[in-house]
Formats: C-alpha cells, sequence, structure tokens
C-alpha cells in the first residue's frame, strides 16, 4: 500500500478532479463578490453559498477570509504579466509599465487588491505584489547581458511600480499612457 | 424658540457633549480593534461593543464599516503632518518625508490603512491618502516664493509620496532614513 500511495501522493487533489473544480467555483466565487461593491461584507459563508460548496470545505481548505483572499490574489497576479524582450531597456520598460497600468486599472482586479490588503495582512500584500521584484530583476539583467548599465531594481522599484501601484489604489487619477512613459524616461534619466 | 434654537445651531453635538464622547469612543474602539489582528472581522455590532455603545447609534451615524474606517483615517491623516519650513526646498522635503516614513512606519498605523482600503472604497482611499496633496503643493509654493523653480507636484508625489506608501502597504522592507533622504536627492537630479 505505501508503494501505491507514493506513486500518487496527489490522489483526490489531481487537476481536474473534484478538489480542483472547488477551489476553482470557489476563487470565482471571491472574485464576484469582490467586484460587486453593493455585496454585504465578504465572509466564509457567504462565499461558500455563492460558490455552491459547504462551508466547512472552504473553512478546512483556507481557514480565513484573509487567506482565502490572498489564495485568490497569488493565482491573480502569478504569470499575469509576461516579461518583454523588445531589444532595448527602455522598450522592455515601457512595454512592462504599460502592462501593469493596464492591469492596475481594471477595476475588478482593484478591487481585489484592496479587499486583500484589508483582510490579508502581510500575506495579502505579498499576494498582490505578486512577482514584480522577479520581473523588474529579469529585465535589467537582460540589460546587463546587451552590455548595458542599467538602474537597480529598488530604483526601479521606486520609480516604476510604486507610482503605479500608489496612483492606482490611492486616487482617482488615470493610469494614462503618456504618464506611464513619463515615468520610465524620469528613471532613465532623461 | 426659533430664536433661541438659531442661536445654539449646534445643540446636541457641541464639544465634549456625548455626540462628541459617543465618537471619541468609537474611533478609539476601531484603531484598537484594527491594531489587535487576531481580533474577529471588524462589524458595527463588535465595534459598538467594544465602544460601549449601542450598535444602532453606530448604524444611525455611520451607516457602513467602510464609512466609519474612512471618518476615522480621515481624522487620523487630516493635519498629522505640518508642513516643515527649514529654508530651503532639500530641507523641506526631508523633513516631510521623514515625518512621513515615520507615520507609514507605525503597524497600528499601517492597519488602519490598510482595513481602510480594504472596506472603503474610493472614500476610504482618499481618507488614506490625507492632504497629501496640498502638503507637497505648498512645500513646493514656498520653494517657488524663494525664487527657485522645484518640480511639479505631480513628479514629487511619484518620486516622494509613492515609494513611501508602496513600501509600508505592500512590503515588509523599512522605510529607513537612508533610503527616504535617497529619494529626494533622486527627486532633485542629484
Amino acid at each position: 500500500m505505501s508503494t501505491s500511495a507514493s506513486s500518487s501522493p496527489q490522489a483526490g487533489s489531481r487537476p481536474g478532479g473534484r478538489s480542483a473544480r472547488v477551489r476553482a467555483a470557489v476563487h470565482r466565487a471571491v472574485q464576484e463578490l469582490v467586484a460587486d461593491e453593493t455585496s454585504e461584507p465578504l465572509t466564509i459563508p457567504v462565499v461558500a453559498a455563492r460558490a455552491g460548496v459547504h462551508a466547512t470545505t472552504v473553512y478546512r481548505r483556507w481557514g480565513t477570509v484573509g487567506e482565502l483572499l490572498a489564495d485568490v490574489a497569488t493565482s491573480r497576479f502569478s504569470g499575469d504579466i509576461v516579461v518583454p524582450d523588445t531589444g532595448s531597456l527602455r522598450g522592455d520598460l515601457e512595454r512592462y509599465a504599460s502592462s501593469l497600468a493596464k492591469d492596475l486599472g481594471d477595476p475588478d482586479t482593484l478591487a481585489l487588491v484592496r479587499a486583500t490588503l484589508g483582510s490579508g495582512g502581510e500575506q495579502g500584500a505579498a499576494a498582490c505584489r505578486g512577482e514584480r521584484r522577479q520581473q523588474i530583476e529579469a529585465i535589467l539583467e537582460r540589460e546587463r547581458c546587451r552590455g548595458g548599465e542599467p538602474p537597480t531594481p529598488e530604483q526601479t522599484t521606486d520609480a516604476l511600480i510604486a507610482p503605479l501601484y500608489y496612483r492606482a489604489v490611492f486616487t482617482d487619477e488615470p493610469l494614462s499612457p503618456e504618464w506611464t512613459r513619463g515615468l520610465v524616461s524620469h528613471l532613465l534619466g532623461d
């Protein structure tokens, strides 16, 4: 029996199985409820009812609303932006910033970010930050391979990622293409 | 009777009156509950119980948890930072950024920002942004009066306010004095 068990360690949670269907339904329910501003406060029974699953299933798997939101945000922001390769640092940063602006400019995404920050603590904040740091490092590393001398990841985060998140989350100003390109220009010292 | 009424239009809500005491107790309860990460989800009955007032009083005055959080955040961030006058733009911006870093670096303040973003929608976001824009404009205007040519409010927000908020809210990196001074240097083109 132990041989059989070790040959299928994922039994019960294989892709397409019941476990994956529950996860998909619960994630979808969270995204719908968060996007609907008029809805009641997000609780596990409310999510379970919308997803058509037992509340105990949701409690057992995620524990709290904060952990559930962090899980949904992690899925949402993992691999959401492909690191571009346009042939120049400026081109890569402009393409990347434009994708991030589009992402954060979506009202449903913004609602998910705010809700996750509100209930998910440090774990939720990390989920909303996603893979920005790794993506920026990949862009800067590619420039170094071209023989260029790019800014540091910290400078790039401060000058590009931070204004995009701040404007999206804290203000009602648009993340316009001109403004986004201006951030790249300022970072590159134009 | 109408003369008497118009001579005391604030009757029932004068400073130090019952209304002010209720407001102070409810605000304090919200701040304590938000700071206590282990507590149950924030609801109006939970806040009312902690504040020692009737839930109906809280519902009547604030309506929803989101509006209540936005009100607490507005109080917290109104006039929280005095616009400095050190004699130079660099000095003023460094002093201002240092005050904001200290403010946002406080765990209880951060918990209030995240909770308010989570429940307060656009109104909550505006409350957390506080008077940053006006404060920055006052600093830049003072420099113009000195005959200087300061950056624009938008550039200053992107280069100074945004990284401080992003680092505080989305990362676990410290808002160190060296890093904060570096933001000012980069903005001023050193």
